[in-house]
């Protein structure tokens, strides 16, 4: 079959690999329909995941049909539809009864990192029962695949554990796909405001057609004065980081009114400066969070009922045959305004 | 009136001012009874602490009897015992509406910081029917001094934010009188182990006599592996900051399961390192706090039924004409083991 091939640092293949077969009861082999690249596929490719080894097919997200399972399944069988999550889970250990899947001891991410992943024709997903979501009649498929990790994502580290609430002030910084569910998720709990900050006014551009109230390009550094002036000199309730640099993750210290939350979602590669001096006593809490996807079957059906439409969020379509230039659309978002790409096998 | 006063960094005085008066409606004057010395007047006379101009009476905790109450005060009256409130709080504002006292436009920690505090035979307190609560009948005297400031303070800031529960397991770092009070009512709640860590081993002696599971010398630097292996190489679910600069905080860091809390209680002087490049996927949680009082009414029941005796924490007891020399032993509690010091007036 063909497959998307990690090569090492600055190094993919599209290449032919071996079909994978079932290798524990618990698995299913999915034939894919279609899969994306995450911000995270560009990270392995930069070197920067040392547990994604030189030879790992990549890829966490997708949509397929059941091939095969293995003797422990039961909940799904050949030909089923089913939306394939970033996160593979147990369902029986400390961590998966907690809900905290992301953390399981025998999963989590593990897909297009430690094991084969789905930007191949066919992928092999273990712990099939609690990993995969049968994909409701009538749904389109693309928006499912916003479903795999960046709607969960979005929703989960930024929004929920953001304590976004009716009424509230709601700033993301970063409108990236990500900054841009987290938007679109926010407004499932009606906020007063959602100001987006970004240095882009394309993206600034979509994320008020999304829904932001206010948009703010922080080129010029006076973002966070920005915000103290539309918060009355408060700050806001909660702060989504959604890039993952030191400079936006002190931005949001800057923004938080006292009470409120600083909700980390972006991938940081290098510790930040935490004022404590300062926050100490403004009564604040800061969240990271690996995506659990516990939230999936509440996004299905929000989805499914059309309060949201994350297929929004697509932008470029190519085949698994064109996924080198798939990736060279999304590697260079600035220029080709990419957010999320399908690419169908 | 005799009055403990700050005279600019590194220097105080014991001299003569003129008694308080009623100034607004909301006011009660109380004549003090006893009162203690906090880490933060230290702070103050080290020049810290710049809302604290010299000639400030110092002082925010005690009890006292009612002297005399403004028109618009009904619910108490000449002659009641009182506790007197680190945190004043009109009960009207933003702030106070969502119990976040602390933060009250007009009020939070001003007693002995921006107005003059209980250092002193008599204070003024501003909206005295929300800052000041009724002692009740039979219970000590000195054990309610503690429940001005760091009874609630280790309460709120490390045990609920730090969303402590039967079977957690917990650190807290710093076993000085903050931590302790954390200690003891972190018991509240069933933890299944409490792990303290200290660098001087007459506090960790005092930590295992107050209930303490564990105790760990950090002097070694191997607190963190310590842990590690006390649980399994989770971490804990709860690491309570009780010091306040940045090695302990990095500690705590360090210490944290996924899924767990660090709520920080220390008065910090300067940023640490927030290292998101490992924690940005832990699903963690970070909590600053400036007590808010909101834990008192709780927490005089549960001294009043004798499940903590906060008494435990007082060490030395002074008069108010001994103040100077209060100062100097609580000033070197390394060598005089003081952790809390009562002061009669």
């Amino acid at each position: 079959m063909k497959a998307l091939v990690y090569k090492g640092p600055g190094q993919k293949t599209l290449e032919d690999r071996p079909k994978p077969e079932i290798q524990a009861p618990g698995d299913a082999v999915v034939k894919m329909l279609m899969t994306t690249i995450c911000g995270t596929d560009l990270h392995i490719l930069k070197g920067d995941v040392p547990t994604c080894a030189p030879g790992r097919i990549l890829g966490h997200e997708g949509v397929g049909v059941i091939e095969s399972v293995g003797p422990a399944v039961s909940t799904f069988k050949a030909g089923d539809r089913v939306l394939i999550s970033c996160i593979s889970s147990c369902g029986k250990c400390d961590y998966c009864r907690r809900a905290m899947y992301s953390h399981c001891t025998t999963g989590g991410w593990i897909l297009g990192n430690t094991i084969d992943g789905t930007q191949a024709e066919y992928v092999r997903t273990p712990h099939a029962e609690t990993s995969l979501y049968p994909i409701p009649e009538g749904v389109d498929e693309e928006a499912m695949v916003m479903l795999s990790d960046i709607l969960p994502t979005g929703f989960e580290c930024g929004v929920l554990n953001g304590k976004v609430a009716p009424g509230a002030t709601v700033a993301i910084v970063g409108a990236g796909p990500i900054g841009l569910a987290a938007l679109l998720t926010a407004q499932l709990y009606s906020p007063a405001a959602v100001i987006m900050i970004d240095l882009d006014d394309g993206r600034l551009e979509v994320a008020h057609r999304f829904g932001a109230t206010h948009v703010i390009n922080s080129g010029d550094g006076q973002a966070a004065a920005t915000v103290l002036t539309l918060t009355g000199g408060r700050g806001v309730d909660t702060a989504i980081e959604a890039v993952g640099v030191p400079a936006t993750f002190e931005l949001c210290e800057d923004l938080v009114a006292p009470g409120g939350v600083i909700a980390n979602i972006g991938v940081h590669g290098k510790a930040v400066n935490l004022h404590l001096e300062t926050l100490w006593s403004r009564n604040i809490a800061i969240t990271t969070r690996l995506v659990d996807t516990a939230a999936t079957p509440m996004l299905l059906k929000t989805v499914g009922s059309g309060r949201i439409d994350p297929s929004q969020l697509i932008t470029h379509r190519f085949t698994l045959d064109q996924i080198l230039d798939a990736y060279d659309t999304f590697g260079r978002a600035a220029e080709t305004k990419a957010l999320k790409v399908i690419i169908r096998a």
